[in-house]
């Protein structure tokens, strides 16, 4: 990735390529001992199912038969997106910074879902078109803020390649700030227009149609939606992102909290700590994270299938079953708030339910 | 239903239907109120899709827009099956009371996930072929025995009419003991040969075929799993079950545990608790009752869908989408409990988010 890189300083790209190089696959040795212990529990084999594959994963990610998950943080990165000026979108983007106010003082989707999974929140400004800079200084935020909003993408590319690469770095910062108090990351984003950036990023990396990725975002009407689809038609033939370059894809069509999201989860897997990625546009960041270090896949959980259309696609193209379908399509980690139940629910099942032979159970079936 | 009973005594008749009477279907009004709140959260429309319809029914449960659902309990309902002489099931009738030693020992599936969920589990012998009379006396389960194991109902009916009714009556009587101390129930079962008495109620009750109907249970080889559907067609054959009648389908193919299940969901009904279903043989459970009384429905929450084959039938029959489907076949409560996390969300949702206007964010689209 690095030979393509044109613009921006090398050490941006050694600290892309350090931590890239810190990245290793999952532990086979403890997901083996995982699975043969869970193999031994008093159940039918594999009778709790995805939570046992589940289990083998966080044992391969943590390199521990006791995966550690009960710190957990849900990171919102913020951004801003010029392309709402094509009208993609139902809300104003006014609406972006408004929510922020509504994360700090808790009352937001994303506050009372962390709270009900024992979660803390983090708000990162990458991004946001307002200024926001006296709740950095109040300590209420993270600033790693790049810009005020992205250029709109129906004219140009989103932003400078440097910009992208600053957006990765500034996620990866975050995880390594808060890698020693966290046993496991949440993705979520908040960013009027973000499904559009997001539509554009699986269009590139899967080639797939813009008809069968686009979604209502929101809540278009059919106006609105077919305008969406059209600017969206425009920005990936103005911008031709190179499809094999996620630098590239992130910098034409993406967005700055996509970027924060990309190397959130980028940051987690160099920690070796599980991350879960929350519905559609950190799926877009997830995919990002992979087109960049394909061994990023071995530390991301799929919370939640969303409602918004393409996700599935995005899901299938990392490899990814994502453990709930409800119907829910808000973002700001509210899926993977929920879905942490789960993983400590995996957890649970690993390390506090006895063998046959521990509880003096009749393991083998009748002659 | 009174009028067809023949032989069960006129007082359980009355227990019965005295219970019935105080089943009432969800308060609309309270429905719409949180129907209203919740279409005023700082989020688009709706945008927490099963968690907002959850929580609207759990409104409409409990008369409340701060539905509780704190205190949660999963009752292990546990009873053993004469058909297992049959060579229906892969394990031995004994394990059923191993694992509730196991149970009582904090060791199994659901002990673990219940923990998880911050549930108190409860477990009831209905029909246990082992005696657990010195448990029941130190007060680590509770005693509702039947039988020692319902009759082989591949020769003729499991267990009497009046046997039936006890069995129902006993689940009644057990959430009527815990209703003043639980928010939310859960139901849960251990019985070796119970997926055999589900798939004949639900064969009786639906129609379907054995063919379509029937799953591996535990997890039965192909030569074991024909010779399931073979007991299974002389079960219906030999006992020919009134479909009309709900208590005359229990007696004929059902087991004492799914009896109690039956009555659990019809009591927390009667006191209008919420009743989390866990899956394949609770759901037979569910069925019954529905039988009984179809405004049981209203209080009924399907918690997941289960791998074995005709769960999803059963779910359609009682028309309730399941919230999670993580391919778990294991029952003692396990996918209830999990499920519970996702009721708290709801609850959450409802009860802790902003509205637009509290928050002062701009809920009113582009222009």
């Amino acid at each position: 990735m690095s030979s393509t890189c044109q613009s921006c300083k090398p050490e941006h790209v050694n600290f892309l390529e350090a931590t890239f190089r810190k990245i290793f696959p999952q532990d086979n040795a403890f997901r083996d001992k995982a699975k043969t212990r869970l193999e031994q529990l008093t159940m039918p084999h594999w009778a709790l199912g995805d939570l046992m594959d589940l289990a083998v994963d966080l044992a391969g990610m943590t390199r521990s038969l006791h995966p550690p998950v009960q710190r957990k943080r849900v990171v919102i990165m913020v951004g801003d997106h010029g392309v709402t000026a094509e009208g993609v979108s139902k809300y104003p983007s006014e609406v972006t910074a408004q929510m922020v106010y509504n994360f700090i003082n808790g009352g937001a989707g994303i506050n009372a879902l962390a709270r009900q999974a024992g979660a803390e929140v983090t708000v990162v400004d990458m991004g946001c078109a307002a200024d926001l800079s006296a709740l950095a200084e109040a300590g209420k935020i993270i600033s790693k803020k790049i810009g005020t909003g992205t250029t709109n993408m129906a004219l140009g590319p989103a932003m400078t390649r440097t910009n992208a690469v600053f957006a990765l770095e500034a996620g990866i910062q975050v995880a390594e700030q808060f890698a020693a108090e966290t046993d496991i990351f949440a993705t979520g984003d908040m960013g009027i227009g973000n499904t559009t950036a997001s539509t554009a990023i699986v269009a590139a990396l899967s080639g797939k149609s813009i008809d069968e990725l686009t979604g209502r975002g929101t809540g278009l009407d059919d106006a609105q939606f077919a305008q969406k689809k059209k600017v969206l038609e425009r920005i990936l033939q103005i911008n031709k992102p190179d499809t094999k370059d996620g630098i590239d894809v992130l910098a034409k069509v993406g967005g700055y909290e996509i970027g924060g999201i990309a190397g959130l989860i980028i940051g987690a897997a160099a920690n070796r700590k599980p991350v879960l990625v929350d519905g559609f546009i950190s799926t877009a960041g997830a995919m990002i994270a992979c087109k960049l270090e394909p061994f990023v896949r071995d530390y991301i959980i799929c919370a939640h299938r969303s409602v918004e259309q393409g996700h599935i696609v995005m899901q299938e193209q990392i490899g990814c079953k994502p453990l709930l379908d409800l119907k829910m399509r808000l973002g700001e980690g509210t899926g993977a708030a929920l879905a942490m139940n789960v993983v400590e629910a995996a957890v649970a099942v690993l390390t506090e339910v006895a063998t046959f032979a521990e509880a003096g159970v009749t393991g083998t079936p009748v002659a």
